[in-house]
């Protein structure tokens, strides 16, 4: 087994690592395709986010799905036009191929796990971090 | 997207619904191959565990790999032979087919989400709850 402990994780600023208009978002790479060999199969990537008081992820979408684990804060997802603020204990589970933004709706810090489904050689599931 | 609250979710005893020599734990399946259609592509299924104070899930294996992200208590963690205790923000990612048993070690209730990577055409992919 692979024992990570999520806050020792190295961060990366969002905007500056992929070039989007994201504010005040940072991404750790829990475990993605090249953590462990191939008794780890990486059917999915596991990431965990922080998005600061008023900042937010702009809308995107992707050929795989995701899922989103709040731990902290209250986030307003809107996808595919369909809004939903939700927080600590809630999961939302976004399709494949579906637009989707996040904003930061609360005064304190939001933090989530997110999941995603690896797809073709898992080239979706690489991570920033030098491993 | 679909969002699901997981103390609205159905809990099952573990034992009484796979037959295992479980104490104290109940499973919530949050994602599954029955939620939402193709589009969820479902490289994946999410489950909530509740581990009673002195409950524990014992040795088993599976031919896929699962994450571990621990959200409260203290938990013994032994995947083949290595013994590691982990807490809230810890995760413990464990591949496939590894044999590895879950004690609870604290005073207070354990609870972590669990990601599987499904395999074959999902079949352990499928939850206990009626959708």
């Amino acid at each position: 087994m692979i024992v990570r402990k999520t806050l020792d994780i190295e961060d990366f600023d969002v905007r500056e690592a992929y070039g989007v208009k994201a504010d005040g978002v940072t991404i750790r790479w829990i475990s993605e395709k090249r953590l462990g060999g191939p008794e780890y199969m990486h059917n999915f990537a596991l990431r965990y986010f922080v998005i600061k008081p008023e900042g937010f992820m702009p809308k995107h979408k992707h050929p795989w799905e995701q899922e989103v684990i709040m731990t902290k804060g209250r986030v307003l997802v809107t996808s595919a036009g369909t809004k939903r603020e939700v927080g600590p204990g809630d999961v939302v589970y976004i399709p494949a191929d579906e637009e989707h933004e996040f904003k930061n709706v609360g005064e304190e810090p939001v933090e989530f796990y997110c999941v995603i489904g690896c797809v073709g050689e898992g080239e979706n599931c690489i991570g920033l971090e030098e491993l």
